[in-house]
């Protein structure tokens, strides 16, 4: 059964072949959209989605990479579950992923469920919620604190960066698979949350309490507003609990992705010592 | 003397022109290190940076640029230090600022000096160190958090990203001009901080406490090391402290901007309840 690899495998060495085309269109949002996948590059974070149960429906290798047991196990669970394994250049791999000196091995991937209903609630503490974050980096920075924090995953709101974008996943450092991600309008979020259990929290200048005794409760729900604008007014107001952290110098606001972090391992922190 | 504006005011209208070509040229470093001389674009920016003393040498204005009490501040400021004041169009300005939607103002600033020597530890009780940091937008963000925390500033250790390259002060969002940046090697920051006060703390997973409980001192040096390597080793044991962070999911380490900001926010917090 595993015997006839080489049926499997592609070998592409033209610049123009349509698939190299196809790939690197996956590059811009509204190719990933269309074809509802998206690519993650590196035999780390190819493992730690293979070993999350994400398996890439195409497998990219470069023709000059070094032997290794992950990317063996890698090909096989692409051969097992009946992906397509293509071989190509450097040259190549650096033009579909767009990075000068491309990892070896680089994966494309269905695209996951990212609406509220898929979100388990009670399966996590805390959740981190984005609201109009622009950022790629951002983005996957909070990713990567959720998955460092145990939060479940983080929430979109209105107009945010692309989840599966290269520069979100990347930031994401694997993240990406193992948290969940959903997106939804400021209405619709709303009206989910509050069908059940959850505390909203934001950082806030507005009639807000010290970050740091604050009576966080579980499921906490920690949001963060745009880069250059913050949150809404109304957003910070549907807040059941408004926070606000010691701003010592000129500046009034952190890096969104910093805030995040901040109060995320705060309420872990809290939540933590309440359950001890 | 503040009568005759026009003397000190150029109209440029090429883009071929030798001094749109010098600006232009000082976003890469090597034109920076031969100049001496960095670029800071925006009107908020540009008022942080005069509001803590630092007046822009030339200031490069947007000929369709709004009215602004502040903008006439800042251009009295450099008329008053003998500074040089151009106006071009935005087409000019998005090609020396390297941004498609300019902002209407941008300033250049000579260096600073950045020796060790120049440095008083005691002016403040938390100092961020990194190490071999690349990411320019992560320099940016830890002198961002560095503001907020009202840390004395950032220490360079080995390799870093350039200070004053345009991501970094952009992601800086004005706190180059408000903390002190230094750059030194390893050995000479060792000896340095070893001939007076001062705890080197990092995170790490080696020998390491719990960051909550950790006994900090002012002042303070946090440190945080390189985005894909972490700091050396010999560098972790050269550490008064070593504290660790929960990692409650796969990945094994934050973001490097992150993990300095939840640990500067914790330095912080210890600090100021202790002298409370």
């Amino acid at each position: 059964m595993m015997g006839e690899r080489s049926d499997a495998r592609r070998i592409i060495t033209g610049f123009s072949n349509p698939t190299v085309k196809a790939l690197r269109a996956l590059r811009e949002k509204k190719h990933r959209k269309a074809a509802g996948k998206f690519l993650a590059e590196g035999l780390r974070l190819l493992t730690d989605a293979r070993e999350s149960g994400h398996i890439p429906e195409t497998l990219v290798l470069s023709d000059k990479r070094d032997p290794h047991p992950l990317l063996s196990e890698l090909e096989r669970a692409v051969e097992a579950s009946g992906g397509e394994i293509i071989e190509t250049s450097p040259d190549i791999l650096a033009k579909i992923t767009g990075k000068d000196n491309p990892q070896a091995v680089a994966g494309v991937f269905a695209e996951f469920d990212t609406s509220l209903a898929a979100l388990d609630r009670t399966s996590a503490d805390i959740w981190l919620v984005a609201q109009a974050l622009r950022d790629p980096g951002n983005l996957g920075t909070m990713l990567r604190t959720a998955d460092a924090i145990g939060a479940g995953g983080v929430i979109l709101i209105d107009d945010c960066a692309d989840p599966f974008s290269v520069e979100t996943v990347r930031a994401s450092m694997g993240a990406i698979f193992t948290r969940r991600v959903a997106r939804a309008e400021w209405a619709d979020f709303e009206q989910w949350l509050r069908a059940g259990e959850g505390q909203l929290v934001a950082a806030s200048l507005r009639d807000a309490q010290p970050y740091r005794s604050a009576p966080y409760a579980a499921p906490c729900f920690v949001m963060v507003g745009n880069e250059s604008r913050g949150l809404p007014e109304e957003y910070e107001l549907a807040c059941d609990l408004r926070v606000t952290m010691p701003m010592k110098g000129r500046a009034d606001s952190l890096n969104a992705a910093v805030a995040a972090a901040v109060l995320g391992y705060e309420v872990l922190a809290a939540l933590d010592s309440g359950s001890a």
